[in-house]
């Protein structure tokens, strides 16, 4: 049992609610579902041994597993996933991050995703790891649910698609989020948390501000995102 | 030096840029200023070296309180403030949080209520501690600039402010986000992560929903404040 590391083959899924859904998402892809000894044998308990009974999948009862990756946390099961490639859509709308660095945004954005209905992510790299279990557990699953691509530079993402248009999110923006037409199948771009995009960006196409008091530097990261996924999915 | 508790008296400002916003907000609460040893002498630091000589503020050069209060991470300022009783304004729009147990949350939405141009956070106990290092690392220092006060039901804050129109955020509600007129002044008011808020909310005033997909349980606690804030603010 080692440590998570980014060039790790496999990852994991933390607590039950992320392990249900390894399970309903991307049953292929798990080595194996742990449990801790002290485990509160519950309906949902059950309902964890019959899925897995189904298919096929090993459990096992131990408690080194969790001392190593959740050693603080109220966690009593640990999926083990395969990581796995992926494609995104060429017709539906994307969201695209910039070098993000938190685990915690990158997941909780990709929960946000889910919840307005976008299904495929780029990911521009150096980024935080979209496997890590520390994103797998702030996505909530969502992970499972979505389309996640790296690439080494933002031309690399845009030479694969190009007729997405793209909307850099920008504070040096002037037209506010809620008076854009976006147009179909767009990407919705976003910069690292401490600098933004780069001033570049601003000639892709239509940079978008969400208009904000300046008495602060910025919105935190996935609040930005999720204000323009919400005002994207409710204008088109 | 003792590591932070909830009934310490004083609490601290972990990180340069927290620690500006805490002179510029709150200096007469400010007990002390510690720098690292290893700091960069940079132009900020100059300009923090000053900021403390004009307030009368004792700068302490010492790595120890860094060792407790921030081990792993690169931080080379920290500011030690008194913590301090704040009253909501009775004409303006407030925040009200039921028992949220997240810190990063609750600092994540006193950094988009200052972007927003909301002042005004009732916290109902229990719930994250509102001035804990962690906390205020997560508003990145806007906790400074807002009046928070805790409560201990709800029904002690409506006591207070019985003129203030209650909009609780919940999933059962009908009515979507982008459809209230809220009435002025407003409280938009929120549940736990995991609970949401009891179904007795519902019966206080309109309750409100934001639209998404069954494919997520909910959105994230902060997403969800943030949407709501954006909302409230383009419609009032």
């Amino acid at each position: 049992m080692k440590r998570y590391k980014r060039e790790s083959q496999s990852s994991y899924a933390l607590g039950t609610t992320v392990c249900f859904e390894l399970l309903a998402q991307r049953k292929q892809q798990v080595r194996a579902v742990y449990v801790h000894p002290n485990i509160n044998e519950s309906d949902g308990y059950f309902k964890l041994l019959d899925l897995c009974e189904k298919y096929k999948i090993e459990v096992r009862k131990e408690s080194k597993i969790f001392n190593v990756l959740s050693p603080k946390e109220n966690c009593f099961v640990i999926g083990e996933f395969e990581k796995y490639p992926s494609e995104l859509s060429p017709d539906r709308p994307h969201i695209a991050l910039v070098s993000p660095s938190g685990s915690g945004n990158v997941g909780t954005i990709m929960r946000t995703m889910l919840g307005f209905g976008f299904k495929d992510l780029a990911l521009v790299l150096p980024c935080a790891d979209p496997f890590s279990p520390e994103t797998v557990r702030s996505s909530m699953g969502a992970v499972f649910s979505l389309n996640v691509k790296e690439y080494r530079s933002f031309e690399e993402y845009v030479e694969e698609f190009k007729t997405h248009a793209p909307y850099p999110f920008m504070l040096t923006a002037s037209k506010p989020v809620g008076e854009v037409n976006f147009l179909f199948p767009y990407t919705l771009i976003f910069g690292n948390e401490a600098r933004g995009l780069e001033e570049k960006f601003a000639a892709l196409g239509q940079s978008v501000i969400i208009p904000c008091s300046r008495d602060v530097d910025s919105l935190n990261l996935s609040v930005a995102a999720a204000i323009a996924m919400y005002e994207a999915k409710k204008r088109t």
